[in-house]
């Protein structure tokens, strides 16, 4: 790269799409890595996997592969996936169930909560309780498991407030994966985000998204008060059912700095988001009624989930590179519904995946094109892009403030 | 790279083959692409591709996607594939028809000359006669197209006076593409020029190529009385059928600094390039004789050209890094001649995909070696290899003259 | 990477694990290929692979190709297998027999000394003598080859009189090749190295080697006694057999500073490295007696042997980058053995290809724990891995100190 990161962030122009740079430089996804993606609280997966003590999975947080076990008193921890003798990674599958962590290599032995137990022909001197395995924070609100690598973390409170008075009574920590699909997107993780943060592109891109929801015509005048109606209507019919309806609109907006929740409503005939906006799978939770509209959710950088009353989907970023990402989505359904019998997965996906692909067709194209050495930032359309913009101002003051007082690996406790 | 490149250019000694850095060096790459291939007119494609309006092909001009598009007056345009919006690629496939090109993201719309007619939501401020495609320049002879993504460009006068007086009685832009084939070739772009810049290797590589030609035997003196006799037979039939006989030769050297164009006899009896000599194709443009030698055309960096009276064949490097080069070869035949009755594609590219794919085989082999730590320049043979030396010498003055006041992106027109 | 080399050297702390970046780092990577690769004897193949003159092996030297040849007085030369004409590699097969060396792409010939001795129309004043395929060093010892691709090379005889007298017994020049794999890791070569060099890893993932050796047994209280006396028996069996018997110990560790030459007992009952410790071949050299232990031998950084009385196992590490090795095994039986009579293939690779595939495991589980932003060095368990230590001691006194004398090209003789 010819321009140092400052005089590329100078380059930025708020309400104008990202110079070219940031969608390529190796030294900006280095940036990202330690300002923005190592600093956060990173989506990492589902309390319902992992039910048991000794249940674990593995989540690659930025290279960091971390350990998520759920402990012999049901609590979660997130432990580094790396021996303190000389490092060999200790879980080698994605999932599964440990009663002790025991390394392949030379079989030291951890146990859940990372303590170092058993070290063959290790001298006495030898103070075991510095040899614990390295520990991240975690964090878990409705089911939702968050995990920040470095010592210092983001106030997790509001978040997990807003989250907890939203999905709640979705009872995703009670729920099960009904299917998961990564989608590999050879693409700026950040080309996925805005792409997620804007339906400029529903009405060409998304017919089927577009019909049974009310997103595209949210500016449109004939439409207006329809929505405006639907969402009132609504508003006290959860309020009847004791649900938190502070923050029930329809526009998806970010209500924190870095995260967003909000329930929306469905045009009348459609409760869920499956093709025909029909119920795909049993109601969830507590919900004796499907009409339930979608509860929205994210943080930055790497979370979404879109909750209705018969199922969830979630979406995980994982950026590999400047221009690779790995998007994992998990659809979740109740515990106790029968494959086969209750819901049929086909089509709990349908409606989503189709979504995420035709997204993914865009964003390929877009990646193309903003490797041109022509290519320059254009002008967002603010009526629709003003969320983009969001984003985009979030992400450059994280890029442009020191990470240095939360980032220090040494702030991190041991394991003891 | 441990060698700035100042220093690097001083390791070059005219007469001898280049230092390895010059086949390996990512910087060497990232300069040639700065100092060579942007500001030099780069062979893009044929006219003959896309006859009507609204047909078009995409060309990657070192990693810019360009779109080649015949406008409804007929004239040809290049267009850079990036969307002045958000940057998303507008064309997808190789080649298409398109009324208008509309981007598949949130569907800008622009003519077949780049300007923008349409954006959704887009404000009334906003002067959308700022927001065209970018454009690149385009010029085409004899029905070769070429292009340059700078703003100042070399003369392409003396070219198209060249190839038009020998190329245009082959009516190239008349005719269509019996066969496309694209070789990869894992090795540096100029290891490829350097190669068919020399026949000092037919003899042992290209046994059919030199039976047919006369290339190999220049040099000897029991064959110059006939090549002479011949040579001078065919010029004094050509002239009479009212062809441009300036440059009637056997010896295929480079007749501007930058590009070439001569007439070469086949030894009697030959007429084309195939396995016996003999023709594939009906004859091409408005000839009546067979025996009209081969037509040979090229252009540093990227381009060359052989054409007989009943075929032509082309050649487009496109480098993709410092070891790795696309090289697509096309092979043409009059338009009307029908596939099956008139030629059959197999015949017509027998020859040349022989000579291309023994070629490879040495290319290959050269890139292996010059990556020993122990490589270094040897003597070319200087009776055989002169138009090697040639290449280098200019790609030398073209690597260390300042390009500065040619290759400003900002001296390109935007479309209006 | 962000640290310098020097302070990158500063934290290495004898006794304990590597740093990161030591396994991933290019920079670390190349330094190591000039300090360690080049200006040490790598291990290349075996004199039996080319027993004719003409024969000839390609190795791949850190990058350079080297061709390992017999002369017709039956000498062994390596020259660089790069045509001093313009680059291009010479022998494009891993093996083959050449009457003379002829590059393919001018035919430029070479006699097996390298000397060029035919180039067409080369100009009388050229000097041909001049113009030699480059030298790398050769040393033979025991039938094995090492080649050391720079001028100054380390002292060779003291590991020729060692391997001399501890392997000619074997007769490994007489032997031939009865199976060779290649085992893809990617993974540092380092962690190979590391991996070979200790047993405190073998009670838990080599339990076939433990049974049939007694190396996880040597600290063991209840088998000392009987380690000690059956080591005793045989030195005096070997003795009276007339075998050096210098170095006959259970221990394994290096004799010399890169190099390690030793003889071991197996437990009774044992007398080969297969799944039984049954012969699996017939005796080699001049062996009357089956229970001849374990002939051990390796060089840093490269190579290593065990070999018993009816065959031998040789490793060969060819470090592709700072992630990425390649490891050869070549399994030697008796020259005049018939395969499918005398021996089965599947037999005599069985055991040791066990192990491979047991360590492949271990090291890219290490490789992959490494990688964390989190992994830092371990305590070294000393009781069993000392010889890691000794291994990371050599290495990093190579790293830093200057090879400045040691490597210079230009050293190197020219073939005349």
């Amino acid at each position: 790269m010819s321009k140092s990161l400052d005089d590329l962030y100078e380059d930025y122009r708020p309400g104008w799409s990202l110079p070219g740079p940031f969608y390529a430089d190796p030294e900006v996804f280095e940036a990202e890595v330690e300002q923005i993606f190592r600093p956060m609280w990173q989506f990492a997966g589902h309390a319902c996997e992992i039910p048991e003590p000794g249940d674990y999975f593995t989540f690659d947080a930025s290279g960091d592969s971390i350990i998520v076990i759920r402990t012999d008193d049901g609590d979660l921890k997130a432990l580094f996936n790396t021996c303190r003798h000389r490092g060999s990674a200790i879980c080698r599958e994605a999932r599964g169930h440990a009663k002790r962590l025991v390394c392949p290599y030379h079989n030291w032995t951890y146990d859940k909560d990372g303590a170092l137990i058993a070290a063959r022909a290790m001298p006495e001197e030898v103070d075991k309780s510095m040899l614990g395995l390295h520990r991240a924070n975690l964090r878990m609100v409705a089911g939702l498991i968050f995990v920040c690598t470095v010592g210092t973390t983001p106030d997790f409170g509001p978040v997990a407030a807003a989250f907890g008075a939203l999905l709640d009574p979705h009872d995703l920590g009670g729920a099960k994966i009904a299917h998961s699909m990564t989608y590999q997107l050879p693409a700026n993780w950040k080309l996925i985000v805005e792409n997620h943060r804007e339906c400029y592109h529903c009405p060409s891109a998304h017919k089927e998204y577009a019909r049974i929801h009310y997103d595209t015509r949210l500016s449109s005048d004939t439409w207006k008060p329809e929505i405006s109606a639907r969402t009132e209507a609504c508003r006290v019919k959860w309020s009847a059912m004791g649900l938190d309806t502070g923050n029930v609109n329809p526009t998806s907006s970010f209500t924190g700095a870095w995260w967003r929740a909000n329930r929306t409503a469905f045009p009348s005939g459609h409760v869920t988001e499956s093709p025909d906006g029909q119920p795909v799978a049993p109601l969830m939770g507590q919900f004796t009624d499907t009409d339930m509209g979608t509860a929205r959710a994210g943080t930055y950088p790497n979370f979404w989930l879109h909750a209705t009353s018969d199922h969830a989907t979630t979406m995980r970023l994982i950026p590999m590179g400047p221009d690779s990402t790995l998007m994992r989505a998990d659809w979740l359904v109740r515990d106790d519904a029968v494959e086969g019998v209750d819901y049929d997965v086909d089509k709990v996906i349908a409606f989503t995946d189709r979504v995420n692909r035709e997204d993914r067709e865009l964003i390929l194209g877009q990646a193309d094109g903003v490797r041109s050495s022509r290519y320059g930032p254009g002008p967002l359309v603010m009526d629709d892009e003003q969320r983009v913009k969001h984003f985009l101002d979030w992400y450059m003051g994280k890029m442009t403030s020191p990470a240095s007082l939360t980032d220090r690996p040494s702030a991190i406790a041991r394991s003891s």
